[in-house]
């Protein structure tokens, strides 16, 4: 039953010319049926990017296939897209593949999703789930996941372990309460720990499973439009050092995200904003039609409309896919995602964890690396005009706080993960609005030029 | 030079039936010169065992190859291997690979090889090491370390840390202190770790280098018998938790082991008595004719011949390395490489860690877990005898010490990783000599009496 009802749910999106593999898919893929997943092996759709499969085995849906393009640039219709996005009341879930092989994962996203426990259970590895949450997000859905893991006798049993909310316990001791927690609980090899939560859950959580034994399953369950659009996607996972920012950890993938939009209802405006300087990211370095689509949408954004947040976690989550697909362990194109994160490390790292939210943080260090890139002579200037009207737009902060110094940034930025023999690599923006490069060749004077401009002393 | 310096020490062992791709090397292969290497791109061999081919390209040497067979017994003949193991004075180096696809690595086995500052060299990435050492250790090998990575102006800059040296400092607090000096000594993606030590710095430093940046390079350097045959093979890196051993840690392969079989001269007999419980273990699972030599030849062992101890070791590895090749997360097989081990582990945990050393508390639980077999009907009762026999002859425990409770042995056994979904599976041994299980299908009733049999409450 489990399989017929998740079966259901996968209505193609009216946005993608879908078309099946086999006729009998071809004829009756529109239809919401349960009976549509009857017969066919694989139904494919082809957007403007990458030709997606879906495979079933025996009328259960097994996984999804994207057939990787080239790295490039997505550049479809977007504003088309989301006017699009949710044609009828059968829409209910949007599913994005990350494409790693045999470490391939689905992102769900939808409304509701907390209350679908096929989705969840499907995901499970053995019998044993640990939950790790925190003292905010614990008490809105802990009960609701609980209740979705052990819906139908489903013979799973769940444990959890409520830590502290904020950026500054993503650090050693309190993961160690997670393994204490899994320890004494008596969690085995075939356990699953779930992630609910924002980034900093997301983030231990995952390295608590990269660790614990060795490695356990995970399932990610962010809770915040950061993680969403950001950190569950793609198995970065890791904590602090009070040295710096997720200098311990480990590339670790996930069973599965699940994406419940509801979520969003309880999350802080400023937390929100967070998330969308991530949003504005992706726009940036690789997707001129969804910056484009930002700067029409940014209000509907801001004031929650379910359509807009739909579409901007969807579209997020597609380009973040499509480069962790090709670069996994960050040998390079990776890197790009983190444009303004160097800068952005060393405001959080030099006002300490906590004072600012990543995406705050992150915002100030775009309009930096911006002005970087245009002193250089790499973009011309109206981009880092666009680029601040937009955040100013969505109330993120447009340059660091006061006590960053020029000497604070340097000497945190040195120990900068993309510091390669000595030498810091940047994201810079370079040519039209959607290209970047990630580089170490850059005028040194320019990056003392643009942290003078930004900084009192 | 160096790589031409490298290659004249790859002497053919003249137990193997070489042979070579090309009539260049088949017609050259036997004379110890250094043009041996000039032309053949690739060199292979045959024992009764896998086929092994040395790859070259431009007379550098770039890996060896080994064509895994299905899971089954080695059963070369060991005492004649052991008697042809030093044919000549130019047999200064045996290489074992670990075949790992593009995570395949080389064992490095002979005497003086801390002299060779190609060795260490070639699988140095990036310009900046840290190495990680103890107390005992770096008094007496970390200069000559520092000497091989600096020779010749190689242009690597390499920083230490000394940590205190046992087992009970395998912990947290430790490993953060590798973390604290390769942030403070600014070591970035391209750095590598070299582990210099026992099994505790190789588990160690091996976790560190897999979690600082999400991974870095490293390599080991065992300097006990313990880590010579076992533990610095194979990748399983991690720390210990108050609840259990190995607790916490990671699958991550090393760029290639240095085992200099000089340093056991610094050993102290206990600490070698403690590796052969190791070397033991691979005869009883899966190399009869091993354990046949060993028992022929365990004098020499404690006596510390050369020719001796580097064929054990180079045997262990070669077992290890095959068991790693075919299952290197332990889905199974790999697991049949810890007989003995719960049964040791929960000695280690029960009277604190460094009350026993890892070998002794190995040996004590071997003895259990023939027992157990013997008990269920699955050996004949002369193998115990031999078991008890070879581990006394070892200097050995062939049994727990008193402090060891029934009780104490369950309650942590139960926190065991081979436990799952609540089900403690063990390695037995089953049928002749050379062949073990790893099953949770036994009668519990066996392991009490087993239990019982060994505590004194």
């Amino acid at each position: 039953m489990a399989a017929a009802t998740f079966s259901a749910t996968l209505v193609a999106p009216s946005i993608l010319n879908s078309h099946s593999e086999t006729n009998t898919a071809s004829s009756s893929f529109h239809k919401p049926k349960i009976s549509v997943f009857a017969k066919p092996k694989s139904i494919c759709f082809r957007s403007s990017g990458p030709r997606i499969c879906r495979v079933f085995n025996a009328n259960k849906f097994v996984r999804t296939e994207v057939n990787s393009r080239a790295a490039g640039v997505i550049r479809a219709n977007a504003a088309q897209v989301a006017e699009e996005a949710r044609p009828s009341a059968q829409k209910e879930m949007e599913v994005v593949d990350v494409d790693l092989g045999d470490r391939s994962y689905p992102i769900y996203i939808g409304s509701s999703l907390l209350d679908r426990p096929d989705l969840l259970q499907s995901h499970v590895k053995g019998r044993r789930v640990l939950v790790v949450t925190n003292t905010t997000v614990g008490p809105l859905y802990l009960d609701r996941v609980v209740a979705a893991l052990t819906h139908g006798g489903s013979n799973i049993s769940v444990e959890s372990v409520i830590l502290p909310d904020g950026e500054k316990y993503k650090e050693m001791g309190t993961l160690m309460k997670v393994f204490d927690k899994a320890i004494e609980t008596r969690m085995d090899r075939r356990c699953t720990f779930i992630a609910l939560g924002g980034g900093v859950i997301g983030d231990m959580c995952g390295f608590a499973a990269a660790s614990f034994l060795r490695g356990v399953n995970f399932i990610q369950i962010p809770t915040t439009l950061m993680s969403q659009v950001d950190s569950s996607v793609g198995g970065k996972t890791g904590i602090n050092h009070p040295l710096g920012k997720n200098l311990i950890g480990a590339f670790f993938q996930p069973q599965c995200v699940l994406v419940d939009t509801d979520t969003l209802s309880t999350l802080p405006d400023r937390e929100l904003a967070s998330g969308i300087a991530e949003v504005i990211k992706y726009g940036l370095i690789r997707d001129a039609a969804f910056f484009e689509w930002q700067e029409k949408n940014m209000q509907a954004l801001l004031t929650r409309d379910p359509s807009a947040l739909a579409y901007a976690i969807k579209r997020s989550c597609e380009n973040k896919a499509e480069v962790v697909s090709l670069d996994e362990k960050e040998s390079g194109l990776r890197a790009t995602l983190n444009l303004g994160h160097t800068f952005g490390h060393a405001i959080e790292n030099g006002i300490g964890y906590g004072g600012w939210l990543h995406g705050e943080a992150v915002a100030a260090g775009t309009v930096m690396a911006a002005d970087m890139s245009y002193r250089l002579g790499w973009i011309d200037d109206t981009l880092p005009k666009r680029i601040v009207k937009l955040l100013k737009q969505a109330k993120l902060p447009i340059a660091p706080p006061e006590e960053m110094t020029v000497d604070k940034f340097k000497s945190i930025m040195a120990v900068d993960k993309k510091v390669a023999d000595g030498l810091l690599r940047l994201i810079l923006l370079k040519g039209p609005l959607g290209n970047c490069v990630f580089t170490g060749d850059y005028d040194r004077k320019t990056l003392d030029d643009t942290l003078r401009a930004f900084c009192h002393s």
